[in-house]
């Protein structure tokens, strides 16, 4: 991949910080930045990031559609209307929009519906442990595997200490258990996802993708 | 130890089956057994065991009183009238009795203890697993681990095809965590912690004792 | 599925009891066995089946022509000969040969194989826990996983007590770490991947099949 | 406690940076410190900390006698004359020395051994997972575990991805399993030992510590 020019939405917050760091070590330039501290421009980027917050989407819209640059949003916390804003948004530029950048929770969600779709008369239960500051109780991303699953599946919740977050999907049928266990070492994982997805959209034309279909395209 | 003529309520039921099988690869003798077809009598037992229904507890303390012989009761679901009833029992005949006759569950016990002794501004949760036709939430067990650690802890429970049952407690502070995990692989195990008790209390006086007297004794 | 006829050889081993536990449940009928006792023949079987030792492959070859019935064979430790033997008399008569008849490892290691593919940089590692009495280090099925993996792969063995079987395989990558577990809660769990092969092969014609293509053709 | 001022031999490396952070953040003051790049001095220290490399031990010890400064070591990789050395030096000043400051490992520790101690007929094995870049095999905490079980017993060690410390140690009984697992989540654990063990020797007279005699003071 050529060194890749780069805005960013949100960079003095923690993800901001760490996609910073590990776009650096792949030679890649930020370009533009805004964030609290207001904005920051040297050159149009050729991608533009977003991991901020929700009230933030008219600006990066803005930015967007004013430097003409595919999108990445990693932010959280959208409602229903901020989402269908970002769909009728994709048809003008192609966005790349998850809930959870990391590419191990993506291969957990797709092990579990391969087990899910064969067991089919085995239990499944999901649990989620994560730091004791954390607010929402289940997880996101424990919500986001029990809708990948489909089915009613009981969700067990842990908070202890500094955790960064793992999540487990447990089968269990009368003779034998399989369990899969995903564990967020740190944030740097969830930057990695960010750093594929860049590749994955930079010469796209236009359009809606998740992390998934990152991961599929690099196949 | 000398073989032991032992006797045995509830001698058909599942404990009931594995503590015979235990008791006779030990080379001890059943000599006399009571369950739902009624009595078998062929002599005096040393030791009785009690592993029935809380209904049967007055016959349970008729037979010890007419045998004169230590008593070892792992029947679960007594209320407080008859936990009082076992107590004053203790009083003329020596008394084990414990919900949980597992070596290794005590040890959890202790263990668990021990931690949050020491790691005071820690988070704790217990969690557990057990096999999908278990109707009570959370385990008997769980709740016993959470009145040792004499805290408010959170019990998550998790039901899983056959499992046979899987205590874990959690510590997390704020940069590591320490997980004390207990499975049980059989009934075997809970057989054992019988045999244990019965060594223990062949030739006491009389007296109330739980598993945890059975093990400090050991040492 | 209708109540089948099926012969057994091996009928009198650890597995052997367990199948016949099974097949009975389900209402099949027991109409041949062999073992270290001899023959017992009531009617020609419809399937036969086969958990016993290598040096038997001759006489289960010689019954399975003579009944004209499809074989599962459960039996471990061939050698190469032995299973070019195998592979010859499938191209007369159907059968379904594996060294692991649990449908839960089986799903392990699609799973596995699944990440290994997407997550080609990161680590893996293979670990298995084992009873004290096994004798083989590492497990066959820990050496099974391997092989499906493609790769070289370091395999950590845990003998402790009375453990049934539990085999991991975990992925390390710079920021997340995925593991899959099994755990054999009991021999009963590789009956019934016998009993899913009994299903499958009954009808068939002839071929040899593995339990992927039991599982594959469920779906 | 009142604001304490250290020196910090090794204030570069990565354990170095992460004290830094953290007594900072407790408002202690660093007067001193020595590295690859030199000394720089403001004031004579209150305690001396070293997480540097061996070699670096006589320089250690004489900054510590002309300071009269209580000494934590951390350094890991001393010879059987190094230590001997610091246990000499000890008797002049006080030291505490350990290849583990993560308080945590010192409560698996304790419970290893309690459990070690009641479960006597019970296999024992120990297992670690660090990151791929990590030279030594077995890590050096899973020998000090080992050491401190003082029973031979089997290691596996495992390397993935960036895991910053996992260990384990597993107790197997014929029917029942425990396992005690120990996470570092990150360097900051190791730093909070440091912390606490400086609160506990600043104002000692001389003589020879480990972290357990910081926590035991402690309770």
């Amino acid at each position: 991949m050529n060194k890749i020019k780069y805005g960013l939405i949100g960079a003095s917050g923690k993800m901001g910080k760490e996609i910073i760091s590990l776009m650096n070590e792949n030679e890649n330039e930020l370009v533009f930045k805004y964030d609290i501290d207001g904005e920051s421009f040297s050159e149009k980027p050729e991608v533009l990031i977003d991991f901020s917050l929700p009230a933030v989407l008219g600006k990066t819209i803005e930015y967007a559609l004013k430097f003409k640059s595919p999108l990445i949003i990693g932010t959280t916390g959208f409602n229903e209307v901020q989402l269908k804003q970002i769909r009728e948004f994709s048809e003008k530029i192609p966005v790349v929009q998850s809930y959870n950048f990391s590419v191990g929770m993506q291969m957990l969600i797709q092990s579990a519906v391969l087990l899910k779709e064969k067991l089919t008369d085995w239990d499944i239960e999901i649990s989620e442990i994560h730091h004791r500051f954390k607010k929402d109780k289940p997880s996101g991303t424990a919500i986001m595997i029990k809708n990948a699953l489909g089915r009613e599946v009981n969700i067990s919740s842990l908070r202890l200490g500094n955790v960064a977050g793992e999540h487990s999907v447990s089968f269990g049928g009368l003779g034998e258990t399989l369990t899969i266990t995903h564990s967020a070492l740190s944030r740097r994982t969830f930057a990695e996802g960010v750093l594929r997805a860049v590749k994955f959209i930079v010469d796209k034309e236009k359009g809606f993708y998740t992390i998934k279909d990152v991961l599929d395209k690099e196949q």
